[in-house]
């Protein structure tokens, strides 16, 4: 019961296995062989290596194969496993290993695929939202004119109608897909660096490697490294917390509708109790409050992430570790689970 | 000791003078009132009300005196001030009194005199911010081209210039400023939805209102209400914290710097020592570490309160009460000591 | 509205004048003084300044009247009150201040005062839970017998009656007042290290000096200084969270209980709406959740101050000050706002 | 890379195998049955299902084999796996079926399994701190007498010796491993209330039922149930962020040290760089800040789950099961990676 979101029986109700195939471990050294080819291939276009080094380098690295296993023991010693992996292909292709991660650091490789899995993250929940909002329309479609008991400090207040709640969580789940689509340029972005931010390896090409490896891998290429630089990545997690907690508000809205003597909604399908068979808990509800608040804690471990020690903090990036992708699937379970219990609802409202 | 900010010698470290103006029981009374003048006017000029009784009530409103303290007793009552006010403001011009808070209600003038605050709030942190930028660009014309350990994971890395360093925090700061500008859109936005947020009291003249009030208090008018979705006040919030931790990792890196044995900054006027009067504490440096953590945690609170019940949620609202302000006047002594601190350096880095 | 707990119409919800006055600058002072006192009668006693000077500075500092806010510029050059104050103090008696101070550091007064008032808090919190404890056992004889609808997931379940739901919140009190009782040991401790926490000066009498200073202020005498240990005052937090937590969960039910079309609570005096003067909100069960959820926020915070750098940290400690002090209002009013609302309770359970 | 503790790679630096095997599905599941087991022989005894079925339905309950992944789309449906865990178990023995779970509920079996789990993290965590102190005793001897420069507010302040800041560390997680220890009793309970939390189901035999329950499990008996009383688990919780607070700051203590500059200790084999090979990192100090940090946002959201709602609350129980074992993993690795630095320590202080 350890991890929520893989677990063998939890992960049927936590899992988001899409998202969880964008963080796979292929698909990180996918992202980190990505930025070695682009590096290599730049380096040779700036002419920083032989011709022809860049293009042999990348042809090896894309034919290789990594167990991801077999870079724990590494890991546990250097702490990243990209030492490790550089000395697989290094070993690979000793003849051109001058084309191969030159001027480059780990963090550069690391963040880049970051940039490239958040990528997807996106994209992913742009088009889930878009989803999700028919499924909200539809039900306005369906329920829209119906009188509901508009209640404020959870006390009874004016009727209203179906389409008013329905429209407010619109209105606030749209403004939440803004937010975060406007908040992947301080995401999506190369990252190079080299062993301390300055790019100093590269002569006076830093900027033009940069550009190019920006090109091929389809991000922007910032004009600084972004190393101790942390607030897009932090500010990205706060519009992953923001939309979560948006869909937090609805299901709390579902989950108090459905109580018994408020009989505002009618869902199909509600979880089934082991002492009370006729029960049908509004287990999905329950989910999007709980996700939500969980990405609401995680979040306040991003921004202590902030506090980066001088050019490069262990401790802090490894925070981002282990909370950020772990925000992403909660985010992303919360959108299907949204979507799903919109496609439970039976009926809404009052007659 | 209970509040730092405000406390009598605490508040020598923590405080921020300026910003806390900015929340004074005056100023955000002015605002309660700034909101009634300009919806009896609105009122009026939609014909909602007899000529005149607008443009009576707003004379009422702005000559009228509120004893801050007055109000207490009503709020432990009624939860909030408003309902008091308002039958303090009707006594005092029983005449004219339809044209007083029709059709709001006490969230729709909480929350826009929440909106003007801010937006004082955002133009004092941005022109603070300018001057801010100035005094790092003078560090480092007179330190820039000094050579400086650069350090990784806390170890000795590569030597870079002392300018590299700066330029890290600018540009991290430079990002934050922009980001916090961007949010101000989500917040300075009046607040109109009466009862239970439809602006049904309005007929069809609810935007016409909005409009009207968001010309006169200059501020944007929402085509709905925000009461229940608080999703901007808290991306808002997160830029906050973003910025309050990023002058956090500056003041981490100046704590470190200043240790002896690296010795890469002078700073003058450090903190005294009851038992050690040599010392020079950099109290400043640590206080901009305190100042993020503080509101990285704020922020999660902030979050949680995301989760609104139904039409407006009274447990959620208030934890924003109890958040936001601080946030802001932690943010607000975090631009002001990273200024002194500047002002406090004599040296960086090496020789 | 900066700080609710204070502010002048806020405060008068959210206050706690008995709490804050633990807390007052006059109160804090006035433990200063005490450390001092004590520290003098025990230099004097284990004959490590001259006969009659420990009195003698004792009584000087009995005598003494400091503003408050005349501390507040030393404080921003210092980053603490007390190495004004000792400036102060050395000169009110200049010829006895040997006794006066000496061996001691900021953090040994800072903390041993944080030990006097963190006793009046729990002895005032322990208090008023008896008190409440006997609200809750006079509403379980009114209305225990009542059949009250129990609900697991929001959703109906099985009858109860109100006695089982009033048991519930009163074992779970019980045992969160018993774990705050549990945990006065870890913060009741005088702190006396010195300097760099060895009470290096006062050669081999350190642990008698710290016994009679303990013995004179009602406090254990740790048998080491724990100026970065600073898991007692964390565990201690963690219990007020877990007070005002399981109030927050009292708070939450009732709030559901008072919800039309459940109808299983009647509360008088709620609060009124500027919109809807009929409605009765259920403004003390929303503050409940209220402060709950703010102090599992504080929470987080102390816990990242347990982080001390060293032999003392100004960045963690400082972050205790900003929110300790916080979180005993905050649990102190959730208590008498507990206390108010069982007060309030007019009916429970259906007929 | 979206579990740090059992990601493939990054499990090698965060991972704790001999933790993660507690929380193993095989070992939820051998718990899930255990409760069973009692529940069943209990009800046998009290004579409230016929001789012989109790242990009839125990014998069907052992000879079980139940494929984890099978589970997942019951959760999905259900919320938890005991509704389907019973529907097979019922399957597999319809004759005796009536002393199957009788009077119990999903939340019965699945917090006794975590008090099983709880019983076996406290008895790891306490074992490996026995070794801990021992490893850091061995560095007392080895280095205790050795000068270092003490360190408040990271500046120098006066010398002592290695002896001292170990001394300081290891009573620090002496007192923390006391404390986890005292928080035992919370969370060792079996867990018995049936669907609304009031063993109605079992007429006055509850209470024996329970005990009996505790006897074979091994755990106490609470005299109700604590479904909606988390104080206890939230308690554990804290006990474990204050346990990796505590190793956080030796982590940082040590991140300090190792600087060049202070070189107050030298580590072995510290982490390797891609970019600078000569580089040793203290990667598992670092580490310890991390968890530490990663815990102590943990653990507000383990009091925001202290609000159930009513009987039981989905929404916050499900914020547990999300939470509190990472919590434990976080906790154990901090431990083993303190032990491993420990280890790894090659000199410590001046000459």
């Amino acid at each position: 019961m350890s991890d929520v979101f893989t677990h063998p029986w939890l992960g049927g109700l936590f899992g988001d296995t899409e998202m969880q195939a964008l963080w796979s471990p292929e698909a990180q050294l996918a992202h980190y062989t990505a930025f070695e080819v682009a590096l290599s291939h730049a380096l040779e276009a700036a002419g920083r290596v032989p011709q022809g080094h860049g293009a042999a380098v990348a042809a090896t690295l894309e034919a290789s194969v990594i167990d991801p296993a077999s870079l724990a023991e590494d890991v546990a010693h250097d702490g990243l496993p990209i030492p490790a992996l550089m000395r697989r292909w290094r070993a690979a292709d000793p003849v051109h290993k001058d084309a191969l991660h030159t001027g480059a650091t780990s963090q550069d490789v690391m963040d880049t695929a970051l940039a490239l899995t958040l990528r997807a993250v996106s994209s992913l929940l742009a088009r889930r939202l878009r989803t999700l909002d028919v499924a909200l329309g539809n039900l306005d479609v369906r329920f829209g004119d119906r009188p509901l008991m508009g209640r404020t400090r959870m006390q009874a207040a004016l009727a209203i109608r179906v389409a008013d709640r329905l429209s407010a969580w619109r209105a606030s789940l749209a403004a939440q897909a803004h937010r975060l689509d406007a908040s992947r340029a301080g995401v999506e972005r190369v990252q190079l660096g080299g062993a301390v931010g300055t790019r100093h390896a590269f002569g006076d090409q830093g900027q033009a490697i940069a550009d190019a490896m920006a090109a091929q891998l389809g991000l922007s290429a910032s004009d600084h490294a972004w190393h101790s630089d942390r607030g897009g990545v932090a500010h990205y997690a706060a519009c992953l917390a923001g939309l979560s907690g948006t869909l937090g508000k609805m299901g709390q809205d579902i989950a108090l509708m459905a109580q018994q003597g408020l009989d505002d909604i009618r869902i199909a399908g509600g979880g089934g109790s082991s002492a009370m068979p006729h029960k049908s808990n509004p287990v999905l509800a329950e989910l999007l409050v709980t996700l939500a608040r969980l990405n609401a804690g995680s979040l306040s471990g991003m921004q202590h992430a902030l506090i980066h020690e001088q050019e490069r903090s262990g401790a802090a990036w490894m925070l981002e570790w282990a909370l950020l992708p772990q925000m992403t699937l909660a985010t992303g379970r919360a959108v299907t689970a949204a979507q799903a219990l919109c496609d439970q609802i039976e009926d809404m409202g009052g007659a």
